[in-house]
């Protein structure tokens, strides 16, 4: 009646930091709510047929802000007013040496999402190096998707000895994920029209030797259709990935996938993205030689619509493209439903905890739908195709 | 293309501890591998459409046994030789308050599975008892799945006072998941015979005014066919649930479900049995006027075959019997594949070395094989019905 897991058998080790806190007596907590982090990677991992060993730490934020880790739908790093403790090294190293010592660090393919702090970045790379020197034997049995968070539009939220610790690393990626500001601190090369992306993607397959490259969200025009005066009007409602698989002798080949963008802002949306494309590259190389060739690396006679990774990216736009309205919909009914403005203006209330309050109602209501739109992670219908880019 | 989830919108809050590990330099972790406990709960209520907030406490271990909290496939609180810190009731009670004070303490129904210590399971017993007080103008819009985990086949695996502690609070659940022995300490009637079996739960409708009660586990032959001496020579291979719905005067009607037993054993099954059972309970009462009416119990005149109870029971052991019977096949092809024999007599290994790292092979390989079966969470065929029993 179901139709089979989209990938075969894949074992993935996710690697990730989220937020916590430290309440009175509590050693040691985890609880989840909202979908935040690793575990709404692991949730789509997971639906859609992985085996996953979830890696995660959790950062102390301090007492004052015990609300907000809980529910921000700011950045999952945007705490307001937070000030975590960094995640050690030694943690994560710890967290590594135990799944060893048990026998469970076989692993087809790896996915680090947010890492604070360089050492941090440091040891989740020290496992990639030893997951890959594991499967020099046999070429394309693991491959590391990462996602080199660092920071949004010019700005950065971890501390600026990160940058150059992934520039450090990254060369042991087979998919980087970065947005266009972080592909930027990764390549040192601004990116201001299509020119300078081309170069930053560039520099990124020959200074790194990356495989794969995928920008996440690049809102320059990049189509003639694109930059016509007609359709810039409403240029800030849609963007773009950009993404190319190197050549053999390090060129790029390029394409973009152009899609609509929700004026909202919902937290995960990036994991969500990762996750997915960790599946879509698994299912696209499985059934093809490719997937015995070191990063899944395509002949060069492979044009650019025709690569692995442009069909991963499609099909990942279309399932987030679904999530998205129909989170956009739920959210807007619970709106509607007066689920927060009535509460938010109960008797009593000061005008802080008002605001906070209403916050934190309104955050609940932009919470990604995931458990019950699980066809759109399955299933979805592809709309926005890739272009080439040349 | 994909079906629409089993139920409607519903939020569940999940309430489990499970056992973690204290690290050198480790304040608060959270990873997993094994599919254990509330994890396993938070899969399957999410992967069939509920909204999951897991309110998860951990209990550590101590250092001497690092290894065996990750792949113990032994009854998850059976764990060599390990002292677990006890989880405090105010750590719950704090999880639960953090919720509160998010505005996330809305739920339809609550699933209780695994809580050590007295207090812990009074914390527990706090929550229902709020959440219920908060449903009384709405009868039928909170529902609790409590799984009284004490301990299995004569044997108390939780301290003594958790057995009154239950006794206390379990007038409050809905519907109630005892195995024969858990069964036996909350009812005080011994289960020798279908007789002493209907008693006991008799006892536990009027004693404490149980509305649903499911017994996973009886081995006592039920009904003619299972008792001819043909199939008794055989009865180890099967086993039965037993439920039953009150009337209104606090009659029994009784049903049960006789399926096979597999030769081996898998941990985390009662975690799935329960957040199957609180999803399929969810399901059959949705399209119906049940679902308005305090604890979702029938008219006096539905037969125990048409129980709500009885449905959602018969589709639980469909999903199990099918995810139990992959995972065999997945642990022989594993088993079989030398990945453990092999692995294990390596050389350099002392006896004890080996004899462990066997152990943790074959723990790996005996996970409940839940990510790549996800159909047979949510299309079982149902093979094994209920039969009344009089």
């Amino acid at each position: 009646m179901i139709s089979e897991p989209p990938v075969p058998q894949t074992s993935v080790l996710a690697v990730a930091s989220h937020v916590g806190k430290q309440l009175s007596r509590l050693l040691l907590t985890d609880y989840l709510y909202s979908n935040v982090g690793n575990k709404i990677a692991v949730f789509v991992l997971q639906s859609l047929g992985c085996d996953v060993a979830a890696l995660n730490t959790v950062q102390f934020s301090e007492r004052a802000t015990v609300l907000a880790p809980l529910t921000n739908t700011c950045n999952h790093t945007g705490y307001r007013q937070w000030k975590g403790t960094r995640v050690t090294a030694q943690e994560i190293t710890d967290l590594w040496d135990g799944l060893k010592q048990s026998y469970l660090d076989r692993f087809d393919m790896m996915l680090s999402g947010y890492v604070p702090g360089a050492a941090a970045v440091e040891a989740v790379g020290n496992i990639a190096k030893e997951l890959k020197e594991k499967s020099q034997a046999k070429p394309g049995s693991f491959f590391w998707v990462l996602d080199p968070v660092m920071g949004d539009n010019g700005k950065l939220y971890v501390a600026d000895d990160v940058v150059p610790a992934y520039r450090g690393l990254v060369h042991l990626a087979d998919l980087i994920l970065p947005n266009q500001f972080e592909a930027e601190l990764l390549s040192e090369v601004k990116i201001t029209n299509f020119a300078s992306l081309r170069t930053a993607i560039e520099t990124l397959h020959s200074k790194f030797n990356l495989p794969h490259i995928v920008i996440t969200s690049v809102s320059l025009p990049l189509s003639a259709q694109q930059a016509t005066p007609d359709s810039s009007a409403s240029s800030c409602t849609t963007m773009s990935v950009v993404g190319s698989t190197r050549t053999s002798t390090g060129k790029s080949r390029l394409f973009s996938i152009t899609f609509p963008v929700f004026d909202a802002y919902f937290s995960g949306t990036g994991d969500m993205f990762a996750a997915l494309m960790v599946v879509r590259m698994r299912e696209a190389v499985a059934s093809s030689c490719l997937k015995d060739k070191a990063s899944w690396l395509s002949d060069d006679d492979v044009d650019a619509l025709d690569l692995p990774l442009a069909k991963a990216a499609e099909k990942v736009l279309a399932s987030m493209h679904e999530v998205l309205s129909r989170t956009c919909d739920a959210m807007q009914a619970e709106l509607d439903a007066k689920h927060v403005e009535g509460p938010a203006n109960e008797e009593g209330l000061s005008e802080e905890e008002r605001a906070k309050k209403l916050h934190l109602l309104k955050s609940r209501a932009a919470e990604l739908r995931l458990a019950r739109n699980w066809g759109c992670l399955r299933g979805p219908t592809i709309e926005y195709r890739a272009v080439k880019l040349e």
